[in-house]
């Protein structure tokens, strides 16, 4: 998978924040995962996404949109509501998702701060 | 550390996203870390807080806040100052923090998604 920053243009713009915790056993999991985050950078008004998942199971993932069209509009994206079906009966315990709008945004240590 | 989900209401309330990749040794990194995140659940306004970092490094914080009055106050915490000071000048290689505004959220996958 893709690791790293999401290189976002100057707000506003949308963060789709994903909070999850992992059932035990990959059972097709990983290749999904990666999947799922090379399909939403090609979404039209993806921007980018970032994501980490720790040794307890828990993990983010933060993708972001140009705006709540493009939010939905990759909800509704046919391969991406599979991965959802199939998330919610195999791969999470539990989820948390936010939709949130950026409205301002610094980088460091060099940047803005 | 605490890790887990943040019990958040419902929306609207704010989300600081600090998207890190963490120089290599700890050198007061984990302590400060800990630290950070129990005094940010102390914080007036806050609401929460869930993170994660991965082998790679990249690593994701997302605090909640009631409103944007709660996040400024965070931001100048006398303790979390010098936490900022030694994060640009020791423990983080690069980060982006992100100040962005919930509007939407959803559980599962018994929720209501």
């Amino acid at each position: 998978m893709h690791t790293g920053f999401a290189r976002t243009p100057e707000p506003p713009y949308y963060a789709v924040i994903f909070t999850s915790r992992r059932t035990e056993g990959d059972d097709g999991y990983a290749a999904m995962a990666d999947a799922m985050f090379e399909l939403a950078l090609q979404q039209p008004g993806c921007l980018g996404a970032e994501s980490a998942r720790g040794a307890d199971g828990i993990g983010i993932t933060v993708s972001y949109f140009t705006d709540e069209r493009s939010v939905a509009e990759w909800k509704q994206n046919a391969s991406h509501l599979v991965a959802q079906r199939l998330g919610k009966e195999r791969w999470y315990e539990h989820y948390e998702l936010r939709i949130a709008k950026v409205e301002r945004a610094y980088s460091g240590p060099e940047g803005r701060l």
